[in-house]
């Protein structure tokens, strides 16, 4: 027996389940289950993906006996409608739409009406008793079908690239503007009449075919459509984005068409059954009665509230389908309680009335912003409709990001009209003064100005501009154009292609529709909606310790995650922000800030230009107090829980001056000659300071900056414990490369720890010495420097710098290039290389622990608060990522998904595969 | 029953084997072996390393019936000698002497004239009618006795730091003194007796006990006192250098007496088996009559030539032992005939002549020159004494070495007399101006003078200076000295604790013996000798390719050899000379060399400052000719042979101008203003050069500089193919870290192949596209690189550069000291890290051969031409090294002897074990 090919839904029972999204592609399958669950949905058929790889496989042919599938369930939509397709009395028409396992907006094609013929017209008329509707389907359908039918599915090309639907286009504006009207709804019975007539004509003349008059030609002319554009130009290159391979294919859904625009009892609307911006769980949707879909969404008419309570200024006039249909209301929110139910997920659904009568379109998880994300999961959570695991998937690190970012405040959003549109480039928002080259834009962000980069387009030399600017706006180019592609790669605020730009370079100003905007007027930028705003709107970050869903919603993440969350905290002020935000310990603080102060850096620049070892160490010794005092502050801010300090990293020159009266004033404080300052200052000079000496490398050259630091740290221990204070400090060695640099340093920590115990007469002076896994070197030997070392970090933005080879400072000038071409896949600064960087991560944990299975291990780098490098780590196994403060919540979400998604035998982990960094773009 | 632990030999029979030196020491097992094939020698036994090892683990007890042991064997050499040790008439006199497994010249601790006492003296005189010698014979042993048994072994600290050595020549220097003598050969045999009794009593007075006067308790005396000195500081100190463990412990050997110094039918000597200075195969030594063997190395009297052949100026007046005792000459020549037959190898002999009859004292694999090594490794490959693989085994790296980098002339050296005498701590020659400080180095080094630094000791501030200096001079230190670590690390000639500079840092002199030195007056140092000469002696290297033993021996290396040595050359002349030095093809062409030439560099500016890609590309192909004869001069010096020809890798900011001049005539050059070239400058300024963009980054951001070097490449091929000439050109992309990127820039090159193929009308050119694996992600991912690549090339300089995040060019603030700690055994520039670098080396070859079995896999960093590296290099299966030109000989023989050391069945490896990278120093 051959495979069946077609699954029919309506009237209660259908073929298909949500599960067969593979075979029945998303719609088809939702459409069967919402039929079976019993709502309301017009009746209709699926056709398979299998068919269409079928189609392609063999010469664009059907699988035998498809046509009498098609026939025997068209007789079943007919039943279960009460009407038949041809009927000359009461004829049905149906939609032919596309339907793919994974949903691909707008890159299909959909024939509506399909039915209307010149034999079902007037029966229509007869039954509807609305000729004008009448006509304006078959004009729509006329339109529709040779376009995408007759045109493009059968790979006609169009004469001076003008096609049938352009001609069709041009013959209604002829006629609208003879009869001098403004709209298409001004067109009259007899005008619709004419034009279909005109059209035909016109449709023979240049595609050489009569406008078929039969419902079954109609009806394989879509489907056939529908299959072919699987393979069109627009699905093809989508599918290359989001690879997607071509194999899937699409599935065909024929569905029987209801009218919301058939009088004053009928309506359509759409809905969401929570509040998708806030997820406040109240039914939120819009109607409008005598209408059909579009004008809900087009903006043409002003869609009615649903109910009375969401009522807005703008619809308070407007009856509320609550008010005006009450039954229906009550029906429609009975299925928004059954969706909710059975999906267990907010529902974005379409509806239409026709005739007084209930058909729900289409059902799907609703989009939503974060905050409505979490308010939902928490909400669902305590209604027990969903797990607390369910929830917690639920939420994207994206979404929980827009707690903590700032974006264009969607309210005051509300209240502007953007000047222009174009494409959302780069996400988030971005607000500054209008620079029209990078170089300008260097200049004003050095004077602390915010910018906003335009071009026409922009290309490598203006890398520099780009990098400076809260947001970038180019007139031309594509979604991977270059300064798409760097935006992107950057996660920067970014809109392209707005071609209402008319840019003058040589008198710094563009015109945008007629207005001239100059340099240093202020305009926002929506990235991730495209809209470019007049002046400065604001942009909104919502404090998420005042959230209240937060921490219920975090604890639940806890529970489950198995990876901690640390931060990265240089202050007392950090660490108790960071301890309020859920972090479990200090895993980096860095000591170098501290020398920063005026009052220290004095003695710091004394103590590189010393020239003996005695005078380097007295210089050195003066530092002691600050930093016990800083590690005191630090220590009993986070008492109780683990504080790793990492000894000096950064080359020395960083502290000297680089002025020439800040060395003439060094000198004089040091009683030393300015020759010698800047002698000291060029010995300094390194030509890779990255690759130079730094981290433990100025710990051995010159032990006495460990010894001081050290006994910073273990004093201020001492004094806390003295103090009953509960402190874990854990001195961390930055930038071992070999296991004998970490020996040496640990040597000094260990005798200091002696004398520092005896000074203070301390039995148990807590404290643990482990080191940085940043160098490629200590990775690749793990096992000898894990047989000293009580604990790793992995700092992973060395170990990135250095295992691909460009410095952070640098790759500006390639690296996001890179991303846009796909080289990699995305910045391996933002998200761990897992191919190449990864397994010099894997590798040090593998042989750290083969050596001390107890061996704790963490992050430091800034990965540590990047979910897709969080579920990395908490694959390859470390205890803790570390992340700065406000990355805390995200981290701790990041952790408990990558514990979800790993588990063994998780739920959701079917649904959700894992992360693997994708392309975002990519060129050819 | 209880081990043997006593050995004798003597009278032609011996109970040991030269295969026995782990159980007897080198010297005893020697000695034994010796006896064993019938050459004379002073009868004697050894006791066992395993006593020394019994000795220390038992509290310093002896094995039981070990006395008995020494007993029976002392009759066996009392007969074999027949003499009687102890006897009134006819006393035997005897050494004591350490010997280890591994020489550890001058550590341990020896006794002479052991068995002389009160009641032997009369009888010595008697038998030898030489009362003064048997006199000063037995003030010798009192000195060394006294010293050595009583003193030190016995573990007594001197009062006042003054041992009782020092006391005893006191009293002697006093009589010599009050006698007016200068020499110790002054004294009169009333002298002798009066300092011997004076010596007892002082013994007496300051040890507190009497000097023995039994000969079996000198006996006991001298074997402790051995045993003892293994433990002594001077020896464990040399043993940690050296890397030998205690546990092996010395043996010591018991050996009869006899005397060179007992009349004019006695003499002694030291000789070679042939020339070890120039290898010549002829009979080299020197000696003297009525004399004791270290007359002839003390340098105070004029000894002897050998034989009449080898008569020099010096010694022209004098008899030769070939013209004065011509039987005993050829009796010494037989020997030396037997010797190199048995040993295979060139001895260093010790013979005595007493009263007419020759005894063998010593024979030992002599040390010699590098000319040297290799001429007699081919000679005695020629007369077939030695395997070829036992001659390629018989020549280290370094001795090849010396054939090609300066040394102070040997011949010439001879004739000066050194000012001064340090410490050897860094080898070779240097020559050049004296500097007091090391930025006075760096100045003058700027100026194209040639210094020499000398402090009274270095610390890292110096770094700069000793940097730059020819060879570095101390007068303070020691061999674990700042200076010594640091030039030892660097392989820098380095003279350290030359103690007679007198050093006036203001004045800008030094006082040496009295004599002024200035700045800026020329001294030469042999780093090797620790010879400082008032001058410039001239330094010589030897043309290699006009040693004709060179060839023979090179050509034996190739015939065992796996690798294949290639070269690193950017010219045809060095193309020619590196073939001339036995380059089996080029391994890296650098093609930004190229750039630099007047009339290229002005395109490559423009090219760089270029606004538009269009523009760039014009400035781009400017070049493209000059490329093009670039490669044709190459591929043409190279015909046959394959030539790597890796495409631009520098940053681009290197072509551009520094000076504002410079910048000045570019502007006026292009036609644009300063400020544009300036900015353009500032742009392209990076952190980190060396992880920004270039490489392939460049190709790929500007694919049209990699378009115009393929072009150039293949139409330089097809231009030769034309002409017949075979050319193998081989395309290499550098800085791969990322397959993409290596898809990218391999796509260009196949793009152009074909436009190329097709201009030149050519079907078949050659050229394949390979990478440099020198980013250490390249290493981690080579499996998917190796897929697309054709051949890899790892470029260790990069990789240990990333691998250990430690840049070349700065790493001299700490490396030199890292070296000197041991915290790296050797450079990691000079020798590959192996443990760490290394790991990727071995993953790069690993992962690439798995992806691609046939992957032609090589190295052109520069430790392809380090010896230790090419054996890495060897064990994981790399198919050639590129070095430089002059180091193409070198590479070939440690190829060859990877291939002869890691044979499963070799025998050389049981000689010579693996070569690993050893400290050359520790700190404690």
């Amino acid at each position: 027996m051959s495979p069946k090919n077609v699954y029919f839904f309506g009237a209660g029972k259908a073929e298909g389940r949500t599960d067969m999204k593979n075979l029945l592609g998303g719609k088809g399958a939702n459409l069967a289950e919402m039929t079976s669950i019993g709502i309301p949905v017009p009746a209709g058929f699926t056709i398979t993906t299998e068919v269409c790889t079928y189609y392609y496989k063999n010469k664009k042919k059907y699988p035998q006996g498809l046509d009498k599938e098609v026939a025997q369930a068209m007789a079943k939509v007919e039943k279960a409608m009460g009407m038949k397709f041809g009927d000359l009395k009461n004829p049905l028409l149906i939609s032919v739409r596309s339907g793919a396992r994974k949903s691909m907006p707008g890159m299909m094609e959909t024939v509506l009406n399909v039915g209307l013929t010149t034999k079902t017209i007037p029966g229509l008329i007869a039954k509807t008793n609305n000729p004008r509707f009448v006509w304006d389907a078959y004009r729509r359908l006329m339109m529709m079908y040779s376009d995408v039918v007759m045109e493009k599915a059968a790979g006609i090309e169009p004469k001076d690239d003008k096609g049938i639907r352009v001609q069709l286009d041009e013959i209604m504006d002829r006629l609208k503007h003879e009869k001098g009207y403004k709209l298409d709804t001004d067109l009259t019975v007899e005008d619709l009449q004419y034009l279909c007539g005109e059209f035909k004509k016109c449709i023979k003349d240049v595609l050489g075919k009569e406008f078929p008059d039969d419902p079954i030609a109609q009806l394989w002319g879509g489907i056939s459509a529908v299959f072919q554009s699987w393979m069109g130009k627009r699905a093809c290159a989508y599918r290359r984005i989001e690879n997607i391979p071509d194999e899937w294919g699409t599935a065909v859904n024929v569905q029987a068409m209801v009218f919301g625009n058939m009088g004053e009892s009928s309506a359509t609307g759409v809905a969401f059954t929570r509040n998708p911006a806030t997820g406040e769980n109240w039914f939120y949707g819009e109607w409008l009665i005598n209408a059909q879909g579009e004008d809900v969404v087009a903006g043409i008419r002003t869609p009615y509230a649903l109910n009375e309570r969401i009522k807005s200024d703008q619809n308070m006039q407007y009856p509320s389908l609550e008010k005006a249909m009450p039954k229906l209301y009550k029906e429609l929110d009975g299925i928004r309680k059954k969706l909710e139910k059975h999906y267990k997920n907010m529902q974005d659904i379409e509806f239409t009335i026709q005739e007084g009568r209930l058909w729900m379109l289409q059902t799907r998880d609703g989009k939503r912003t974060g905050p409505a994300a979490l308010k939902m999961a928490v909400d669902m959570m305590k209604e027990k409709l969903i797990e607390p695991a369910t929830a917690i998937m639920r939420v994207t690190p994206l979404q929980l990001d827009e707690l903590l970012h700032p974006m264009v405040d969607p309210v005051e959003e509300k209240k502007y009209t953007p000047i222009a549109k174009g494409l959302p480039a780069g996400p988030g928002g971005g607000t500054g003064k209008i620079v029209f080259s990078a170089d300008r834009a260097e200049e004003m962000a050095k004077n602390g100005e915010k910018v906003v980069l335009v071009r026409n387009e922009t290309s490598p030399e203006d890398i520099h501009g780009m990098h400076v600017a809260e947001a970038i706006l180019t007139a031309k180019g594509g979604m991977t154009s270059h300064a798409a592609l760097v935006a992107r790669g950057w996660g920067k605020c970014c809109i392209v292609g707005c071609g209402a730009l008319n840019i003058d370079y040589a008198g710094r100003k563009m015109t945008v529709h007629g207005k001239v905007y100059k340099e240093g007027e202020i305009i926002t930028l929506n990235g991730s909606k495209g809209c470019v705003y007049e002046g400065a709107l604001p942009l909104v970050v919502i404090d998420p310790t005042k959230n209240p869903e937060l921490k219920i919603f975090l604890d639940a993440c806890d529970k489950v995650a198995k990876l901690k969350v640390w931060t990265n905290a240089d202050t007392p002020k950090d660490a108790a922000q960071a301890r309020a935000f859920g972090a479990k310990g200090i895993g980096l603080t860095r000591t170098e800030h501290m020398f920063f102060a005026p009052d220290r850096i004095k003695a710091m620049r004394e103590m590189i230009v010393a020239e003996t070892k005695e005078t380097r160490r007295a210089a050195v010794m003066k530092l002691l107090p600050f930093q016990k005092s800083d590690f005191i502050g630090i220590l009993e801010a986070m008492q109780g829980l683990p504080v790793t300090i990492r000894l000096l990293d950064p080359p020395l020159h960083e502290f000297l001056p680089q002025e020439p009266k800040q060395v003439a004033e060094l000198a004089a404080d040091l009683g030393v000659t300015v020759e010698k300052i800047e002698g000291r200052i060029k010995q300094l000079h390194e030509l890779n300071p990255m690759l130079g000496l730094r981290g433990c490398r100025l710990g051995i050259i010159y032990p006495e900056i460990t010894e001081m630091q050290v006994r910073a740290i273990l004093e201020a221990g001492a004094v806390l414990t003295k103090k009953k204070v509960k402190v874990f400090p854990e001195i961390m060695i930055p930038l071992v490369g070999n296991v004998k640099e970490f020996i040496h340093q640990k040597n000094i920590v260990l005798q200091i720890a002696q004398d520092v115990k005896k000074e203070y007469g301390i039995k148990n002076l807590y404290f643990t010495v482990g080191t940085m896994i940043e160098v490629p070197r200590a990775a690749l030997t793990a096992d000898e420097i894990a047989k000293e070392a009580q604990f790793f970090s992995f700092g992973t933005n060395d170990l990135t710098q250095m295992g691909c080879g460009f410095s952070r400072d640098d790759a500006g000038s390639f690296l996001p290039e890179y991303v846009g071409m796909g080289i990699y896949a995305v910045d391996p600064f933002e998200t761990l290389d897992q191919t190449g960087v990864g397994q010099l991560v894997a590798m040090g944990v593998q042989k750290g622990r083969a050596s001390r299975p107890d061996l704790k291990i963490g992050i430091c780098g800034e990965h540590g608060g990047n979910p897709d490098s969080i579920d990395f780590c908490h694959r390859v196994g470390l205890n803790y990522v570390s992340c700065s403060p406000f990355r805390v919540p995200i981290a701790r979400l990041a952790a408990a998904q990558a514990a979800l998604r790993n588990a063994d035998s998780c739920k959701s982990c079917k649904a959700s595969p894992k992360p693997k960094a994708k392309a975002k773009a990519k060129k050819k």
